[in-house]
């Protein structure tokens, strides 16, 4: 990164959205893309671009636009996926599973290490290669092994003792699926939320808006420039 | 509501959220809420709060804080959530399975009305009450049936030709967890898409950036308000 300034929360959940884009350009071949190409790409603006890329230094060029394979390398420098954190995951149900199954750990910065589910009819079976332990375990297993994060995918009410049991062995990073608040027990903890619901909200919300327009007095303030 | 102006989009994605802590409350049996104790609640700010609830007309009352069953109310009715626009969802493997079964699609304004997959050996059987159809019937069901919405957990590739489907008999709103790309095939659909490695991305950003700390030069822009 070529300024040490601390970049704005706002822009940095817009760099996943940058790193999709110039991956797919950058597996198409491109080597070079204007902001004003990036921007209909993205339902963004060409603005907004160049300000967000201005945060981590001049890649853009005047007349020539951005270096794909260059831009590429320095965004998944700044989201630390040249990283490999290693990561737990706690249930395997069909939530789990898709995790495990459908998410390339690797490239986002995690080795997905050992599952963890407490139902004795899975434990022992083997998922992607990694055989499924006994939740009861996680402790020992813990403290023997590297732990950095782990992957909560488990009913809220099953999340409370194990999180005792994984933050008391230094576990402070979560990626969690389980609408449990670990902020609000653990102050020394970062925790990415997923929440479905929460995006199935804004569809009902965009629906509503276009079946049953309400009187339009001003615009918009933003576009949603999300996708 | 009791305002006709129209919301901004960055309003509108917190308002799921607001829903979440005021249900939380509702069902903890609280009648009222300061815009401090809801920004502690929800990590941010009581202007923040007190401005975003100003959008929707005058809930708040100095020195009361807000009514929580009526405040809960108004967002649901801005949501949309009162609403009941029929779903169907395509793709029953594990990310399917684990949609149809922790979704409350009710109290987000939605009926899951039909399941599609292509696997003959899943074609049949019943998952939460409802017996998987066989997608070369899909487009027979659009046409029979009133559908607003598709929920697509498929994989990318074969999201393509069943969108044209699905296009075709009139569907154009999507819960999108397929990565493919549908409004640059379609101008006149609404999206959501759902990116679970965007998610992963930022938690390996926090995570890099409190292992290895960059000099910090100025203070951040804003608070992280996610939870």
């Amino acid at each position: 990164m070529s300024k040490n300034d601390k970049i704005s929360m706002s822009v940095i959940r817009r760099l996943p959205r940058y790193y999709r884009f110039l991956l797919e350009l950058k597996n198409n071949g491109a080597m070079r893309v204007s902001s004003r190409e990036l921007a209909e790409k993205m339902g963004s603006s060409a603005s907004q671009i160049r300000q967000d890329l201005n945060c981590f230094g001049g890649f853009g060029q005047q007349g020539y636009g951005y270096d794909v394979p260059k831009l590429f390398d320095e965004i998944s420098a700044i989201l630390g996926l040249d990283h490999r954190y290693n990561a737990i995951l706690l249930g395997v149900g069909n939530l789990g599973r898709a995790v495990v199954n459908h998410v390339a750990f690797e490239s986002r910065g995690f080795n997905l290490v050992a599952l963890f589910d407490k139902d004795p009819s899975v434990v022992g079976v083997e998922i992607k290669g990694m055989p499924v332990r006994n939740v009861a375990e996680l402790g020992d297993y813990c403290r023997s092994h590297q732990v950095d994060a782990a992957f909560l995918c488990l009913p809220r009410e099953s999340v409370e003792p194990l999180a005792e049991v994984l933050y008391g062995c230094g576990v402070r990073y979560y990626w969690n699926f389980s609408h449990f608040d670990l902020t609000m027990k653990f102050d020394d903890v970062i925790v990415e939320n997923v929440h479905l619901n929460d995006s199935l909200m804004t569809l009902c919300y965009r629906i509503t808006e276009e079946k049953y327009p309400m009187i339009e007095d001003k615009p918009s303030e933003e576009a949603d420039g999300e996708n």
